[in-house]
């Protein structure tokens, strides 16, 4: 870490903050230029907090050398992260393509579903069973049960499944999960990353509606800190002024974290669009700007399911996107 | 609810919508126009999502008539809510004022900005003990032993105590604090909310980073649909393309909410603008637009406590601001 | 357009406003409902401010029918259109490939990128001659003498030319320039974009970094109409939060804007990103979902060219880029 | 400006960087630590782009010790900076309150608001003559003719007259104006800015919808640089993902603001809020942080104005808020 200090500082303001870092165990070394002095801080950083030097009154700049997630960062683990789950790989090289209804509402729902996701080339079945719901009034998700209809309708097609979980008191019902999600209104729930952490089950991660990229990445590193390095990351929009989406899908967060992490990184078109003519657009240009995956929201009767139409695709339409997905992905390998 | 449907609707398809509302247990009165049809959907709808029934195929426009959080609303409780603790109240007219330091660290340091803030004309003493951090490596917060400290020095000063909860299983300690703090982070962990409904106390909600006016009421209604009717809202800065200070105060947000529901509304400039100079102008506003009381980070020793320096007044600072503060709630009364 | 009355209008208030629509030359349908009025607003509303009416006391909500743009809605004009310059075409179904330097420097600079860009298949040639620059001390751009030597690189390779405008007092400059750009800060001035209307060459519109895409189209609409229906709309990326890139890039504005326009769409990676090294995979990303063009900032030299290094393509990266490109056109096509 | 150097930055790279620097006439003291060189450079930088600099590959990381604005600068011009316009003062400590119609409507309309804000205590009259509207299809004002009205009736009530240019093509018709106003949307009008450098009369620069407070300062720089060191600054809100006001009011732009510069600086809660029930809390807050006045739109009859109903104030209402603004500006006095 460089830290530039202002022309104003004072000798005993130095020394008081030079101490401050020793006394965190890093070194400085000091360099005293014509007008202003430079501190150089070696050592474990990643616990100091880069926001709150640069604002002390004699600090002019503060800028990290090495970043403060350490488990999450190509640097120190230039390979990719491949994880595997049931007979699935996600970050080989292979697109994972998670589908399936935004909640899982019956067993005749789940299983036709499953079947048609599986028969046009999903390796994945997702479903959401524990919702996070803005409205304490509305549907919130079948639970426990949804899951239980979930992992028969994935066995049943032979699929893992992925799910999302709200809290860590519900970690006893995710036993046959195969893949935890963490939802973007969650990503700095702190308390349920550390429980993630002492999981063995892999965790996806969504990114948060105002969250940076960088404070994703820490995220995950909250998760790995605790033992668990099993983590994928996903973009599924942020929030900006546009209103013509729901969200703003950044796609280029995709390249800017392949530079930063070895971790697998994934795409949610369809909550980051909102709409589902949009989904296909906006999956093919994920794939052609090197996400390891996509995660799309299908159903199979959207006339009835209310509550899952408008970003959903019909068995029909997502099939008729697997191909092309095919397509693209074959044209960037 | 009035949604007015798009000229190519069908008729099964206008059956199927009206079918769906009547099945809910809603009366719909359908009104035929010249080039359009407009449903009005009458009785409870508070459990019906707008945004996913506007992004039908064969809806133009859909619109709440009334708002879809009943309890916070001002409209079917027109007079403000006022809630005592110990013998402080707010929302009552007068100004509450919650001052202490970022994060409690020791018996001393406590004890003496309680002292300090006391007798400046704080009317409530704050304290970080369970922190939410960024990074996994950083600082978590004294937590249990942390509330005992803060409960001591509230008790020695006479001051009712507030600080944050991340994790509904902590609640156990929580039983001496006055107030319980939602964090911004935790805005929408719904599963927490949910279960401080359940508890007999105040709970504080700050707006999250990117949580829209709306998204903070139907927080606040998750807590009051539990039962507990006692919340307090917290503008603290939303998250914006300016860097000159940490997030942007949307100080609007005090008149906005203050026609929108009973509940009072109080401000944090500390952790809005992210530095100290900042926050006494800030206050001042804070005061004039009406809100029922303000958060103010306030540390004795600066100089040493570098993690909670940058944004924090020192007590003679405070002191000279809560001169200025009484000034302003004098002239706009 | 619709307007839903609140349930609180009086007989009279709603008498003055439907007087008022009518003596806008408009036709108002009442129809009373139970619980409230709607008023169908029937003729051209294109002059109408939804937003104002939808603040009025007595409007609960209001909503258009038909866009305020009618010259670029493709509900008028479902066909593409594309747009012939010189030999190459922008909108019928091939890439046009806009590339060369941020500014034009000198003779040399710009005959050695044209040639290099040409022989690695652009169609057109770009490089900024009028600079907006934020600095009133930086360098504004060759001006004349930059476009004379702009024309001449372009004509010397067989490429047509692409500039910046900044004023309308400018135009006489422009004579030999192909097609007319007008930047982000300038999307909604619209004295300029009057100017433009009146001009007989293509016009290409950069979206502006808080502009909504609604608000691009109703800025090609000027343009369209004082006359000039060639335009051509460029997404470069939105203002956020997100620092990593320079600016957040929205592609889903490309199949939003498809939906809503029969003008074509290119994209600018390079001012999007700000990093050379996201230029190519977000290249591919915009022409996977659709976009009709590419606009990629070329430079031959980056250690000399300090200004445009950082966000600029070696000639030889960018080869390499035109054959993924191909790949990527064909596998959607 | 400091710029710190990467580690892997060979020996022929940083000396070509600083042969830059030489030949750009700075000075360069280089610092080469035990793990990085850090270059002091030292001269008048205010030409130097550091986006640019900071994103050269071996560059780490760069900071301007000195701003790149230097007449806007208060580091260079301590004492505040106070206008005269006829026999008002703006920045002298006495509140600057500029109160009209959105529009100019007609003579007798702005006559009677003249009249009336003059009574209730405004010090200048405002109203839009050339009016920058999102659809070509909308009333662009009375122009010339409007202009005409302003002068005539604020001669008649003595108060001087402020309203928005578009184009410095129309500068002879702004002869009788008194401060010429930039809006929000031509804040990046390099060439209007220039051109305004060269007029001697004050001119208010709104901040963009999407500006940086460092961007508003360096459009004030660009009218300073020409030789027009009259300039008032003025927030209007800026555009964010909240929908509950018309733009997010950031009013700590005014005590940062105090700090960088000199200049005066009002704000205008009519157009940052939309909403005329928000003006007045608003207006007590922007007092309260110490603005140097206010803009508020006044009209007199709203239910005839449709135009400038919704975020305008009656007369008497505009009178009551007068009252309450003096009060506040007494209680921070």
């Amino acid at each position: 870490m460089i830290a530039v200090l202002k022309k104003k500082a004072t000798e005993p303001q130095k020394q008081h903050l030079i101490e401050w870092f020793e006394m965190k165990g890093l070194k400085v070394h000091v360099s005293e230029g014509e007008f202003n002095t430079v501190l150089g801080i070696i050592g474990d950083t990643t616990e100091l907090d880069t926001d709150m030097i640069g604002l002390l009154d004699i600090v002019e700049s503060v800028k990290r050398i090495s970043e403060p997630y350490k488990s999450a960062n190509r640097q120190f683990h230039p390979e990719n992260t491949s994880i595997k789950v049931q007979n699935a790989v996600i970050g080989d090289g292979e697109l994972t393509i998670m589908a399936g209804p935004c909640s899982v509402e019956s067993e005749d729902q789940i299983m036709t579903i499953a079947k048609a996701v599986k028969a046009a080339g999903a390796t994945m079945l997702r479903g959401g069973t524990f919702k996070p719901r803005t409205s304490p009034y509305a549907f919130q998700g079948m639970r426990a049960e949804g899951i239980r209809l979930l992992k028969q309708a994935g066995d049943s097609v032979g699929l893992p499944i992925v799910t999302e979980i709200m809290n860590a008191d519900h970690l006893e019902y995710f036993e046959d999960v195969d893949i935890i999600q963490v939802g973007a209104r969650n990503m700095q729930n702190f308390e349920l990353l550390k429980a993630l952490g002492k999981v063995n089950k892999p965790i996806l991660i969504k990114r948060g509606m105002a969250s940076t990229i960088k404070e994703l990445l820490m995220s995950a590193e909250y998760v790995m800190a605790g033992g668990n390095e099993q983590v994928i990351l996903c973009e599924r929009g942020i929030r900006t002024f546009e209103t013509a989406t729901r969200n703003t899908f950044d796609l280029s967060a995709v390249p800017v974290l392949k530079k930063l992490t070895h971790l697998p990184i994934i795409v949610d078109p369809s909550h980051a669009t909102g709409k589902h003519d949009l989904v296909p657009p906006m999956s093919l240009a994920g794939v052609a700007c090197g996400a390891d995956g996509l995660m799309i929201e299908v159903h199979n009767q959207p006339e009835k399911a209310l509550s899952d139409g408008p970003q959903s695709l019909r068995p029909e339409e997502f099939e008729a996107l697997m191909a092309r997905i095919i397509k693209v992905k074959e044209a960037i390998s």
